[in-house]
């Protein structure tokens, strides 16, 4: 009996890549790295400057914010909010106001993830309404759509002789 | 003991946040994006156009593929070579010549992850030598490198008026 506990464990442990809380870790590291760049922009190029018609990086990150916050809360309590950049929210004026809403966020994030209802990453929900996939696909969206307006800060920096942050340190 | 065997599992199937199939799916779904956007570049720009001093896209494109092509085989054999990008190997000059690497690593990635050894992903390694953490944390960095470089590519796009292909669109 023991045998068969056992492979009947091995079909399991086979199938992870990555468990929850080491997504929650990654995910923070990832909002670590976007809080240092928020930082490294002036003052005033992080709600002014852009390129090529592009929005600001204080206008990306709070699309960052607005997908976390309503996002986890979607995911927690299956019920989904239009995302806050969708909605009517008060856009931070300053980068220290940005910057604490950021805080917030990752308070809520690391307060609300182990809410999350077992079984609910493989549930095949539609975010906000709207984007269809697993929950895991979701969260992974949430994270790979900061990595990827991230990645246009970085040239916004560059462009603007500014060394950002480095991309790999996740401290 | 069947309800000792079902608590057994029920540890284990509470774990995955996603699995090995799921991570391979995200991966080529992204690396589809990558395409498009390789594509969208005119010939010219591709190998010549950046902003703020950064690399072309071609260049970025090449850094991608000397990251996933001798980092997943060091995933699968636990033997590290450089990244192509700090070796000496011949690049591209044509954009057909770039997209047709591409789809050879498309089909080195889909040809080699299942020969990933069983555990893999949860051991510490040192991936080219130098990266260390878990495997699994290694290849979501080879997927976020490729997203953040991307994003830099929009930018490249865009700032040349070009409407890149959507984010979200992996097919």
């Amino acid at each position: 009996m023991e045998t068969s506990i056992n492979q009947e464990l091995k079909k399991y442990t086979k199938t992870p890549f990555v468990t929850p809380e080491e997504l929650l870790n990654h995910w923070q590291g990832h909002r670590r790295v976007t809080r240092k760049i928020i930082d490294a922009f002036p003052e005033d190029k992080l709600f002014s400057y852009s390129l090529g018609g592009m929005r600001p990086f204080s206008e990306l990150a709070m699309e960052m914010i607005g997908m976390a916050d309503p996002g986890l809360t979607g995911v927690v309590t299956r019920k989904w909010e239009a995302p806050s950049h969708l909605r009517n929210i008060e856009m931070p004026t300053t980068k220290a106001d940005l910057l604490r809403r950021w805080d917030e966020v990752t308070d809520y994030i690391n307060a609300n993830w182990p809410l999350i209802p077992e079984g609910r990453f493989q549930e095949v929900d539609r975010a906000f309404g709207q984007w269809e996939g697993a929950i895991s696909w979701i969260i992974l969206y949430f994270v790979d759509n900061e990595i990827h307006h991230r990645g246009q800060g970085y040239v916004y920096l560059r462009s603007l002789g500014i060394e950002p942050p480095p991309f790999w340190d996740r401290e």
